[in-house]
């Protein structure tokens, strides 16, 4: 399978309306894209504007699908406007293993 | 490597206090255990009182230590007074892949 830690990060003023973005984008992978086992947006305790998308995918295919849907191609340019960097993208072959 | 993402849950009334309570260990981690590439906690933005640690280690006994380290298992112990229902940690065997 497929894991992915996609690190973004908001320009403190447009945090809201990020926050919305990513909501309405997770709300949309989960409602459409097949392949996708876990699929959550989540706000640092730390850093100011810092997000995490935490990612679940059965395998590559499933992940390339869902960067080429129209949905998320959208979704990820109305983000745009607001970003304070790159997004850092953190992709990964995964074997899950017992705790 | 090993990446975890280890889901908890706070009463609501408790956020709060969970939210500090993850932030230390946060820190405590990252200051102490060795083998850590990456270990940050992060609350949902769509489910009031989930949190996740999103974590990267060197290998499976970099993350066995930092289980059994002192600093872990009193600051866990310190959340168990809050928790709503048991955490959901998923561990992986990981190898990173270009996006």
């Amino acid at each position: 399978m497929i894991t992915v830690h996609a690190y973004v990060w908001a320009r403190p003023e447009h945090a809201d309306a990020y926050r919305a973005g990513l909501t309405a984008l997770q709300e949309s992978t989960l409602a459409h894209d097949p392949g996708c086992l876990a699929y959550a947006c989540w706000e640092s305790l730390t850093e100011p504007g810092a997000f995490v998308c935490v990612e679940e995918w059965t395998d590559r295919a499933a992940l390339d699908a869902h960067l080429a849907a129209p949905h998320h191609t959208a979704g990820s340019a109305a983000l745009d406007a607001y970003r304070a960097r790159p997004a850092d993208v953190r992709v990964f072959e995964s074997r899950p293993i017992d705790l």
